[in-house]
């Protein structure tokens, strides 16, 4: 599914457009939360609308480094500079540290 | 600060422009990472800014949850209709749960 | 179901007897974890037993907190000296707040 | 500093003496939170310290995983048996998640 050598190294090329639209639809719930908050609604309510876009936004980043791992194991390092292993694991581990304590 | 009945019972009227200025920074955050992703970008860099954007919202939540436990312990809930505490407190913990396991 | 004054004001006497057990319970599964280690079992297995106490201790302390939460709401305050409504929520969002940026 | 080639296969030899002894410590901090509860100690520094406890706990799952990691992308994967990139990944992602959606 990927179509050039450059977009391949990245990653996460084959679901590219998918990973765009869900972007999209996170940026229009970000949007729906703002109209929540001008129109004073019931900030429970706002709240559960911040965890919806918290959760699909932990679906990207899990998906991203999902991607990222199988790349890095297969050897095919999606770096921008190639790294070594080392480093890769420096990065990937602040990454996921990263997304649990948030 | 608050300026009419309605905003007061809201319980995030004396920063709501606060508020609108945070989320309007986090869906520019979101349109930056769209960006990231259609110039494929570096996957671990786009977790590192999801992760930004995750941190952001966060705070967002914490600050509308403390705004509202504040308005219910002092016996001003800000329910659209009243809420007797039995109910309040199911309310907001769903919220604090759904925030701790997103 | 309270047996005393004292146990009452505490907020999770109802259930002291099943705190007590599902925390032995964790208490086990750590003492697990170590003999795993010990053994040199397989980390990604010593990291899904460490993710189940996790999410054991998760559960208890968001018990905890609805408990204490209905208390306060009740206006039936459960510290260990009186406090005022914004004493309260302070305490009661940094122990939120720790729990989701833990 | 790995003594033997089955301790050098787990991934976390290095530091396993180090490993036991931090989880010594949160089997400890777990009695010391059903002593607590045991004297009905206030609910809120209960959570506080099993907030504690979480956050050793996921300091601990991180440096496995981090070991881990270093193994796998070294090409000396420390699964029991010889595991290919695409399961590798399979189980380290899902170990993160679990960890991230505890």
């Amino acid at each position: 599914m990927a179509t050039s050598v450059t977009e391949a190294k990245r990653g996460y090329t084959a679901s590219k457009e998918q990973l765009l639209n869900r972007l999209r639809r996170i940026e229009g719930q970000v949007r729906g939360i703002e109209r929540m908050v001008e129109e004073d609604r019931y900030c429970i309510d706002v709240v559960t609308q911040i965890s919806a876009a918290q959760a699909a936004l932990d679906k990207i980043a899990l998906g991203l480094l999902d991607d990222h791992v199988r790349h890095c194991l297969a050897g095919m390092g999606d770096a921008p500079t190639p790294a070594e292993p080392g480093a890769q694991a420096d990065e990937l581990m602040s990454a996921v540290g990263r997304l649990v304590n948030r």
